[in-house]
Protein backbone atom coordinates (compact mmCIF):
# COMPACT_ATOMS: atom_id res chain seq x y z
CA UNK A 1 0.00 0.00 0.00
CA UNK A 2 1.37 3.45 -1.26
CA UNK A 3 1.90 6.12 1.90
CA UNK A 4 1.20 9.54 1.49
CA UNK A 5 3.91 11.50 3.52
CA UNK A 6 3.29 15.10 4.11
CA UNK A 7 5.36 18.20 5.00
CA UNK A 8 4.06 20.89 6.67
CA UNK A 9 0.51 19.75 6.81
CA UNK A 10 -1.74 22.69 7.68
CA UNK A 11 -4.87 22.80 8.26
CA UNK A 12 -5.48 23.85 4.63
CA UNK A 13 -3.43 22.31 2.38
CA UNK A 14 0.28 20.86 3.06
CA UNK A 15 3.45 22.54 1.28
CA UNK A 16 4.44 19.24 -0.34
CA UNK A 17 3.83 15.97 -0.04
CA UNK A 18 5.62 12.58 -1.35
CA UNK A 19 3.92 9.63 -2.44
CA UNK A 20 5.34 7.08 -4.64
CA UNK A 21 8.98 8.58 -5.63
CA UNK A 22 7.07 11.96 -6.89
CA UNK A 23 7.36 14.96 -4.70
CA UNK A 24 4.40 17.33 -5.22
CA UNK A 25 4.63 21.26 -3.62
CA UNK A 26 1.41 23.45 -3.31
CA UNK A 27 2.01 26.56 -5.29
CA UNK A 28 4.90 28.33 -2.97
CA UNK A 29 5.23 32.04 -2.49
CA UNK A 30 7.99 34.01 -1.44
CA UNK A 31 8.53 34.64 2.46
CA UNK A 32 6.21 38.09 3.26
CA UNK A 33 9.50 40.37 4.03
CA UNK A 34 11.13 39.50 0.45
CA UNK A 35 8.89 43.20 -0.89
CA UNK A 36 7.73 42.90 -4.65
CA UNK A 37 11.05 42.40 -6.73
CA UNK A 38 10.14 39.41 -8.97
CA UNK A 39 13.42 38.41 -9.13
CA UNK A 40 13.84 38.33 -5.86
CA UNK A 41 11.01 36.60 -4.76
CA UNK A 42 11.64 34.00 -7.29
CA UNK A 43 15.21 33.58 -5.92
CA UNK A 44 13.52 32.88 -2.07
CA UNK A 45 10.43 30.40 -4.01
CA UNK A 46 13.62 28.31 -5.66
CA UNK A 47 15.65 28.27 -2.33
CA UNK A 48 12.48 26.46 -0.87
CA UNK A 49 12.58 24.03 -3.73
CA UNK A 50 15.78 23.54 -2.60
CA UNK A 51 15.44 22.93 0.92
CA UNK A 52 12.52 20.76 0.05
CA UNK A 53 14.55 19.09 -2.02
CA UNK A 54 17.66 18.63 0.23
CA UNK A 55 15.45 17.29 3.01
CA UNK A 56 14.84 14.00 1.19
CA UNK A 57 17.50 13.32 -0.60
CA UNK A 58 17.22 15.04 -4.19
CA UNK A 59 18.33 17.90 -5.95
CA UNK A 60 16.86 20.32 -8.53
CA UNK A 61 18.15 18.10 -11.14
CA UNK A 62 15.19 15.67 -10.30
CA UNK A 63 12.82 18.40 -10.52
CA UNK A 64 10.01 17.11 -13.42
CA UNK A 65 7.85 19.73 -13.41
CA UNK A 66 6.89 23.38 -13.11
CA UNK A 67 4.02 25.61 -13.17
CA UNK A 68 4.81 29.42 -12.95
CA UNK A 69 2.10 32.02 -12.26
CA UNK A 70 3.11 35.90 -12.70
CA UNK A 71 0.74 38.72 -11.11
CA UNK A 72 1.89 40.38 -14.41
CA UNK A 73 3.27 38.47 -17.55
CA UNK A 74 5.61 41.64 -17.83
CA UNK A 75 8.04 40.13 -15.20
CA UNK A 76 8.74 37.17 -17.68
CA UNK A 77 11.94 38.19 -17.91
CA UNK A 78 12.77 38.95 -14.36
CA UNK A 79 11.73 35.81 -12.88
CA UNK A 80 13.77 34.30 -16.15
CA UNK A 81 16.81 35.72 -14.59
CA UNK A 82 16.71 33.97 -10.87
CA UNK A 83 15.01 30.59 -13.17
CA UNK A 84 18.52 30.85 -15.24
CA UNK A 85 21.01 31.95 -12.79
CA UNK A 86 19.82 28.59 -10.53
CA UNK A 87 18.35 25.29 -13.01
CA UNK A 88 21.15 23.14 -14.53
CA UNK A 89 21.43 23.84 -17.87
CA UNK A 90 20.67 20.70 -19.99
CA UNK A 91 18.87 18.89 -16.62
CA UNK A 92 16.03 21.61 -16.92
CA UNK A 93 12.38 20.28 -15.99
CA UNK A 94 9.46 21.34 -18.35
CA UNK A 95 7.83 24.20 -17.23
CA UNK A 96 4.47 26.16 -18.39
CA UNK A 97 4.42 30.29 -17.37
CA UNK A 98 0.94 32.21 -17.59
CA UNK A 99 -0.69 35.42 -15.72
CA UNK A 100 -2.61 34.70 -12.93
CA UNK A 101 -4.04 37.21 -10.60
CA UNK A 102 -2.88 35.62 -7.32
CA UNK A 103 -4.18 35.44 -3.92
CA UNK A 104 -2.96 38.07 -2.07
CA UNK A 105 -1.22 40.85 -4.30
CA UNK A 106 2.38 40.94 -2.22
CA UNK A 107 2.91 38.15 -4.04
CA UNK A 108 4.16 38.46 -7.24
CA UNK A 109 4.90 35.26 -8.46
CA UNK A 110 4.25 31.30 -7.34
CA UNK A 111 5.48 28.41 -8.47
CA UNK A 112 4.30 24.56 -8.10
CA UNK A 113 6.53 21.66 -8.94
CA UNK A 114 6.59 17.93 -9.00
CA UNK A 115 9.89 16.34 -8.68
CA UNK A 116 11.44 12.33 -9.04
CA UNK A 117 12.37 11.21 -5.05
CA UNK A 118 14.38 7.70 -5.77
CA UNK A 119 16.82 6.39 -3.86
CA UNK B 1 1.03 -3.09 -19.75
CA UNK B 2 -0.97 -0.29 -17.90
CA UNK B 3 -4.58 0.35 -18.65
CA UNK B 4 -6.33 3.87 -18.40
CA UNK B 5 -9.97 3.25 -17.09
CA UNK B 6 -12.16 6.69 -17.88
CA UNK B 7 -15.16 7.88 -15.84
CA UNK B 8 -17.40 9.24 -18.34
CA UNK B 9 -15.60 9.61 -21.50
CA UNK B 10 -17.02 12.30 -23.51
CA UNK B 11 -16.11 13.16 -27.28
CA UNK B 12 -14.01 15.93 -26.19
CA UNK B 13 -12.71 15.06 -22.61
CA UNK B 14 -13.29 12.51 -19.84
CA UNK B 15 -14.83 13.70 -16.30
CA UNK B 16 -11.80 11.48 -14.81
CA UNK B 17 -9.78 8.70 -15.46
CA UNK B 18 -7.78 6.23 -13.39
CA UNK B 19 -3.80 5.22 -14.73
CA UNK B 20 -1.83 3.11 -12.79
CA UNK B 21 -2.64 4.12 -8.74
CA UNK B 22 -3.55 7.98 -10.08
CA UNK B 23 -7.21 9.00 -10.58
CA UNK B 24 -6.72 11.91 -12.37
CA UNK B 25 -10.09 14.44 -12.78
CA UNK B 26 -10.95 17.01 -15.60
CA UNK B 27 -11.76 20.81 -14.16
CA UNK B 28 -14.46 20.61 -11.95
CA UNK B 29 -17.16 22.60 -12.28
CA UNK B 30 -20.49 23.09 -10.18
CA UNK B 31 -23.88 21.42 -11.41
CA UNK B 32 -25.77 24.80 -14.11
CA UNK B 33 -28.63 25.13 -11.23
CA UNK B 34 -26.23 25.78 -8.26
CA UNK B 35 -26.25 29.82 -9.07
CA UNK B 36 -23.43 31.84 -9.17
CA UNK B 37 -22.11 31.72 -4.93
CA UNK B 38 -18.47 30.27 -5.05
CA UNK B 39 -19.42 28.87 -1.79
CA UNK B 40 -22.04 26.91 -3.13
CA UNK B 41 -20.33 25.75 -6.41
CA UNK B 42 -17.29 24.87 -4.42
CA UNK B 43 -19.04 22.42 -1.96
CA UNK B 44 -20.88 20.90 -4.92
CA UNK B 45 -17.48 20.38 -7.08
CA UNK B 46 -16.48 18.65 -3.37
CA UNK B 47 -19.23 16.87 -3.24
CA UNK B 48 -18.48 15.38 -6.55
CA UNK B 49 -14.87 14.80 -6.07
CA UNK B 50 -16.27 12.89 -2.95
CA UNK B 51 -18.29 10.78 -5.11
CA UNK B 52 -15.60 10.24 -7.55
CA UNK B 53 -13.21 8.78 -4.96
CA UNK B 54 -16.27 6.61 -3.35
CA UNK B 55 -16.95 5.00 -6.73
CA UNK B 56 -12.88 4.02 -6.48
CA UNK B 57 -12.66 3.00 -2.88
CA UNK B 58 -10.90 5.99 -1.71
CA UNK B 59 -12.13 9.65 0.37
CA UNK B 60 -10.06 12.60 -0.04
CA UNK B 61 -7.89 11.43 2.19
CA UNK B 62 -6.23 10.12 -0.61
CA UNK B 63 -5.93 13.24 -2.64
CA UNK B 64 -2.51 14.30 -3.66
CA UNK B 65 -3.19 17.65 -5.81
CA UNK B 66 -5.55 20.47 -6.30
CA UNK B 67 -5.51 23.30 -8.89
CA UNK B 68 -8.67 25.64 -8.04
CA UNK B 69 -8.68 28.76 -10.73
CA UNK B 70 -11.41 31.52 -9.51
CA UNK B 71 -13.04 33.68 -11.54
CA UNK B 72 -12.29 36.64 -9.46
CA UNK B 73 -9.58 35.84 -6.89
CA UNK B 74 -12.20 38.12 -4.35
CA UNK B 75 -13.68 35.31 -3.69
CA UNK B 76 -10.30 32.80 -2.22
CA UNK B 77 -12.16 33.73 1.26
CA UNK B 78 -15.41 32.01 0.22
CA UNK B 79 -14.19 29.38 -1.19
CA UNK B 80 -11.85 28.87 1.30
CA UNK B 81 -14.79 28.55 3.96
CA UNK B 82 -16.34 25.29 1.56
CA UNK B 83 -13.23 23.66 1.52
CA UNK B 84 -12.08 24.36 5.21
CA UNK B 85 -15.20 22.50 6.13
CA UNK B 86 -14.75 19.87 4.08
CA UNK B 87 -10.88 19.22 4.38
CA UNK B 88 -9.48 16.31 6.43
CA UNK B 89 -6.55 18.71 8.86
CA UNK B 90 -3.55 17.05 8.96
CA UNK B 91 -4.33 15.13 5.74
CA UNK B 92 -4.43 17.90 3.28
CA UNK B 93 -3.34 17.76 -0.52
CA UNK B 94 -0.70 20.16 -2.15
CA UNK B 95 -2.69 23.34 -3.70
CA UNK B 96 -2.47 26.44 -5.81
CA UNK B 97 -5.00 28.76 -6.27
CA UNK B 98 -4.91 31.51 -8.87
CA UNK B 99 -7.50 33.62 -10.57
CA UNK B 100 -8.56 32.86 -14.40
CA UNK B 101 -11.82 33.79 -16.33
CA UNK B 102 -13.92 30.45 -16.98
CA UNK B 103 -15.26 29.05 -20.05
CA UNK B 104 -18.55 30.13 -18.85
CA UNK B 105 -19.32 32.91 -16.79
CA UNK B 106 -22.01 31.15 -14.63
CA UNK B 107 -19.04 29.11 -12.96
CA UNK B 108 -17.03 31.36 -10.64
CA UNK B 109 -14.72 28.32 -9.56
CA UNK B 110 -13.18 25.34 -11.03
CA UNK B 111 -11.14 22.49 -9.64
CA UNK B 112 -8.52 19.36 -11.03
CA UNK B 113 -7.35 16.72 -8.90
CA UNK B 114 -5.07 14.27 -8.80
CA UNK B 115 -5.93 11.68 -6.18
CA UNK B 116 -3.89 7.99 -5.44
CA UNK B 117 -6.32 4.97 -5.64
CA UNK B 118 -4.70 2.21 -3.46
CA UNK B 119 -5.98 -1.29 -2.63
CA UNK C 1 16.70 4.11 -9.90
CA UNK C 2 14.30 5.73 -12.17
CA UNK C 3 15.82 7.75 -15.21
CA UNK C 4 14.87 11.09 -16.72
CA UNK C 5 14.97 11.34 -20.14
CA UNK C 6 14.75 14.61 -21.32
CA UNK C 7 13.94 15.87 -24.77
CA UNK C 8 15.08 19.10 -26.37
CA UNK C 9 16.37 19.89 -22.97
CA UNK C 10 17.39 23.64 -23.56
CA UNK C 11 19.04 26.10 -20.53
CA UNK C 12 15.87 27.21 -19.60
CA UNK C 13 13.54 24.21 -19.83
CA UNK C 14 12.95 20.89 -21.26
CA UNK C 15 10.67 20.47 -24.73
CA UNK C 16 8.98 17.46 -22.79
CA UNK C 17 10.60 14.71 -20.26
CA UNK C 18 9.94 10.69 -20.00
CA UNK C 19 10.29 9.66 -16.11
CA UNK C 20 8.99 5.88 -15.40
CA UNK C 21 5.86 5.47 -17.75
CA UNK C 22 4.97 9.53 -18.10
CA UNK C 23 5.82 11.70 -20.81
CA UNK C 24 5.51 15.91 -19.37
CA UNK C 25 5.38 18.49 -21.64
CA UNK C 26 6.45 21.93 -21.20
CA UNK C 27 3.06 24.55 -22.21
CA UNK C 28 3.48 23.92 -25.98
CA UNK C 29 2.51 26.78 -28.58
CA UNK C 30 2.65 27.54 -32.06
CA UNK C 31 5.46 27.13 -34.35
CA UNK C 32 6.05 31.27 -34.98
CA UNK C 33 5.08 31.63 -38.58
CA UNK C 34 1.46 29.94 -37.89
CA UNK C 35 -0.15 33.63 -37.36
CA UNK C 36 -2.98 34.68 -34.56
CA UNK C 37 -5.67 31.69 -35.90
CA UNK C 38 -6.83 30.06 -32.80
CA UNK C 39 -7.55 26.98 -34.41
CA UNK C 40 -4.99 27.08 -36.62
CA UNK C 41 -2.21 27.26 -33.52
CA UNK C 42 -4.41 24.82 -31.70
CA UNK C 43 -3.94 22.70 -34.81
CA UNK C 44 0.02 22.93 -34.76
CA UNK C 45 0.26 22.05 -30.87
CA UNK C 46 -1.50 19.03 -31.71
CA UNK C 47 0.67 18.14 -34.58
CA UNK C 48 3.68 18.62 -32.21
CA UNK C 49 2.49 16.37 -29.53
CA UNK C 50 1.30 13.70 -31.88
CA UNK C 51 5.32 13.68 -33.22
CA UNK C 52 6.27 13.58 -29.69
CA UNK C 53 4.13 10.55 -28.75
CA UNK C 54 4.79 8.90 -32.06
CA UNK C 55 8.69 9.18 -31.52
CA UNK C 56 7.95 6.97 -27.98
CA UNK C 57 5.83 4.71 -29.33
CA UNK C 58 2.73 6.11 -28.57
CA UNK C 59 -0.41 7.91 -29.84
CA UNK C 60 -3.16 10.06 -28.34
CA UNK C 61 -5.43 7.90 -26.97
CA UNK C 62 -2.29 7.31 -24.36
CA UNK C 63 -2.93 11.16 -23.66
CA UNK C 64 -4.08 11.19 -19.75
CA UNK C 65 -4.43 15.25 -18.86
CA UNK C 66 -3.99 18.37 -20.73
CA UNK C 67 -4.32 21.92 -19.17
CA UNK C 68 -5.31 24.52 -21.90
CA UNK C 69 -4.45 28.19 -21.40
CA UNK C 70 -6.37 30.79 -24.11
CA UNK C 71 -5.09 34.45 -24.59
CA UNK C 72 -8.99 34.96 -24.65
CA UNK C 73 -11.76 32.69 -23.26
CA UNK C 74 -13.68 34.00 -26.45
CA UNK C 75 -11.57 31.65 -28.65
CA UNK C 76 -12.83 28.64 -26.77
CA UNK C 77 -15.11 27.18 -29.51
CA UNK C 78 -12.28 27.69 -31.64
CA UNK C 79 -9.56 25.58 -30.08
CA UNK C 80 -12.08 22.68 -29.36
CA UNK C 81 -12.52 22.89 -33.14
CA UNK C 82 -9.20 21.62 -33.71
CA UNK C 83 -9.39 19.93 -30.68
CA UNK C 84 -12.69 17.77 -31.42
CA UNK C 85 -11.50 17.05 -35.11
CA UNK C 86 -8.46 15.81 -33.22
CA UNK C 87 -9.32 13.82 -30.38
CA UNK C 88 -10.94 10.18 -30.47
CA UNK C 89 -13.79 10.15 -29.16
CA UNK C 90 -14.07 7.72 -26.24
CA UNK C 91 -10.37 7.74 -25.84
CA UNK C 92 -10.46 11.68 -24.12
CA UNK C 93 -8.15 12.70 -21.64
CA UNK C 94 -8.92 14.78 -18.80
CA UNK C 95 -8.48 18.57 -19.54
CA UNK C 96 -9.01 22.17 -17.86
CA UNK C 97 -9.45 25.18 -20.13
CA UNK C 98 -8.83 28.86 -18.43
CA UNK C 99 -8.03 32.24 -19.96
CA UNK C 100 -4.61 33.57 -19.40
CA UNK C 101 -1.84 35.93 -20.92
CA UNK C 102 0.54 34.00 -22.33
CA UNK C 103 4.29 34.67 -22.15
CA UNK C 104 4.54 36.32 -25.98
CA UNK C 105 1.47 38.01 -27.42
CA UNK C 106 1.45 35.83 -30.35
CA UNK C 107 0.64 33.25 -28.58
CA UNK C 108 -3.22 32.76 -28.63
CA UNK C 109 -3.24 29.08 -26.69
CA UNK C 110 -0.55 27.20 -24.87
CA UNK C 111 -1.11 23.30 -24.10
CA UNK C 112 0.85 21.40 -21.25
CA UNK C 113 0.38 17.14 -21.75
CA UNK C 114 1.21 14.52 -19.51
CA UNK C 115 0.59 10.85 -21.69
CA UNK C 116 1.10 7.51 -20.16
CA UNK C 117 4.20 5.70 -21.96
CA UNK C 118 4.07 1.73 -21.94
CA UNK C 119 5.42 -1.00 -23.30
Amino acid sequence: MTKIRRIDPGPRLSEALVCGDRLYTSGLVADDGIGPSVYLQTKDILRQIDSLLQKNRADKTKILKANIWLAEIGSFEEMNKAWDEWVVPGQTPVRATVEARLADPIYRVEIMFEALLDD
